[in-house]
């Protein structure tokens, strides 16, 4: 229907300008895309033996980022957020398009966006191929397309006990960092700079699960936080697992965080991760380490898939640590 | 960033739980969805020889429609506005995501919303393979990908002049089913009807679209009204037309409506009308009578294109039209 808001700041740009001036002239080309930004849809061909991969996530302001935010870091993390779903299936970034829902036209937020968004295709060759500019609250979702060989795509439903299980990085900065920002936490400079980098612009471990592929047997990208969505994974492949909490990855900064508080909350259960977590088969071991040293960064064993389903969590002398219920949900409460 | 807002209705259910049991138990399956929705993306194998083509389109409450119109409606439409997007190209549809941010997790509107939308993709052999849900402000973002042969997509930049320019369906029904829900005008019964069904339920010219490939020089989906519509193409192809006021096609509550107020302003710029305007050959005519004796809905010729730029409109007497200044635009004030 045809309601209208009210004045807008910049009322001569109209929605075809915008995401022409804004996305259609700044993104890369691909040799594939045969009709990009500008037409009713785009027009994209795939070379014979690749499979696509797809995947979609929303960002909403005062949800997912703070509206104040800097407008280069939400389309850094908007598009973030997708490349880490590709990395977790180990497809190749391909294209994109961005459906952007705001309050009014707001050119110079929408350059730092689009900057920030396009900075971060460009450095992993995926074209913008179209858009959709609507009025309304800020929420912003990207469509990504990927291509993997055919068949080679990693699920999460691949586990089988014995294999071993492994996450990337270290766990639970984001959440520091929200905390450092929020005032609720005291960090030193150093660490709260780490942090709320970690927060604002995840780096998708394209590289990493693209090396995956044939090795792991089962892969989720950590959202949600580590305990949920190793359990979305142990329930995809009907298994269970046994976590090692000291094994569990962690910068200096929670670290110190986790042994003051005896709180497991943040590297467990906040998310905003956007770290691989995957499965390994014993017998592809050395395969991995070799491909591990071109990581941007280390992998570390947390524990193994056993045949006994559900999550276990055992501490350095083998007492069970009780896991927090779940890992954050954008429809449950969250402390 | 892991704000949260307050207590839901219907707290137990998580958001992979809400697409899963609205999604996935209950869209069709394709054979070429190797992985619909459950994993970090979708992964879907296309045939040789084919173009994918790719659109997204967003509705946002209190913008595209009312925020308390029947879910299973707003669930229809979402789904439709892209359809259109693929008819416009000449695609058959084929998989789509759905990025749906609701205020809270209402069960029993996201099954009338995803009833609406399930039972269009069904009627289109479209799969919904992934999905997102977010709290927030109502907003539903759809991308969708169909297929179409090699080289054979419509596109908005085809036409030449001598093309001739047609319609379907009729125009400015949605614009007059608005204003009589919102009590600006008196409709009789049976025109109030069929407005509001054109409003709240538009059926994607799919069918013609594909007949059309080959055929049309052009095409482009009547979203922003017919002179905003036709502007665009005529951009995208470097040319001009002069439409035929006469010619364009009115169901008869419109042609009361227009008889009677002189104002052509809902079949000309108020949009939400998703049929298609596209341009032919003239050497094309008798192909193009023999597909449209198919067609769901009658087409009819409107005008020419020329090689004088701009978009000229012309009275039965000859007179010269002025056209409203462009379509409606997300970003503009309307009346």
């Amino acid at each position: 229907m045809r309601h209208s808001g009210s004045g807008d700041r910049d009322a001569g740009l109209s929605e075809f300008e915008l995401i022409e001036r804004f996305f259609q002239k700044r993104t890369l080309h691909r040799d594939d895309v045969i009709v990009g930004i500008g037409d009713d849809g785009a027009v994209l061909r795939v070379p014979a033996g690749v499979d696509l991969v797809m995947a979609v996530d929303t960002l909403v302001s005062g949800v997912h980022f703070d509206g104040d935010a800097p407008a280069d870091a939400i389309g850094h993390k908007a598009l973030a957020v997708n490349l880490s779903d590709l990395a977790a299936m180990g497809a190749e970034p391909a294209w994109a398009t961005v459906a952007l829902t705001m309050p009014h036209a707001d050119t110079a937020w929408l350059d730092g966006f689009s900057s920030g968004l396009l900075n971060l295709a460009q450095r992993y060759g995926l074209e913008v191929i179209g858009g959709d500019t609507t009025r309304g609250p800020l929420t912003i979702s990207v469509q990504i397309c990927g291509t993997a060989p055919g068949g080679a795509a990693i699920r999460r439903r691949g586990a089988r006990p014995g294999d071993l299980i492994y996450v990337s990085g270290s766990l639970g900065d984001a959440g520091l960092g929200l905390q450092a920002r929020r005032g609720r936490i005291l960090l030193d400079p150093e660490s709260e700079r780490f942090c709320c980098e970690r927060l604002d612009r995840p780096q998708p471990r394209i590289k990493e699960g693209i090396a995956l592929r044939g090795i792991a047997s089962a892969a989720i990208d950590i959202s949600d936080g580590l305990a949920g969505d190793v359990a979305k994974l142990l329930k995809a492949s009907d298994v269970g697992a046994t976590l090692q909490l000291d094994q569990i990855p962690l910068s200096p900064a929670v670290r110190r965080h986790v042994d003051a508080s005896g709180d497991w909350h943040l590297p467990l259960a906040f998310g905003d991760d956007y770290e691989l977590c995957f499965t390994v088969p014993a017998q592809q071991r050395d395969r991995l380490d070799a491909a591990a040293a071109e990581f941007d960064s280390p992998i570390q064993c947390i524990g193994s898939i056993e045949h006994e389903t559900g999550l276990r969590c055992i501490r350095e002398d083998a007492s069970a640590y009780i896991l927090p219920r779940d890992g954050y949900d954008h429809f449950r409460e969250h402390s």
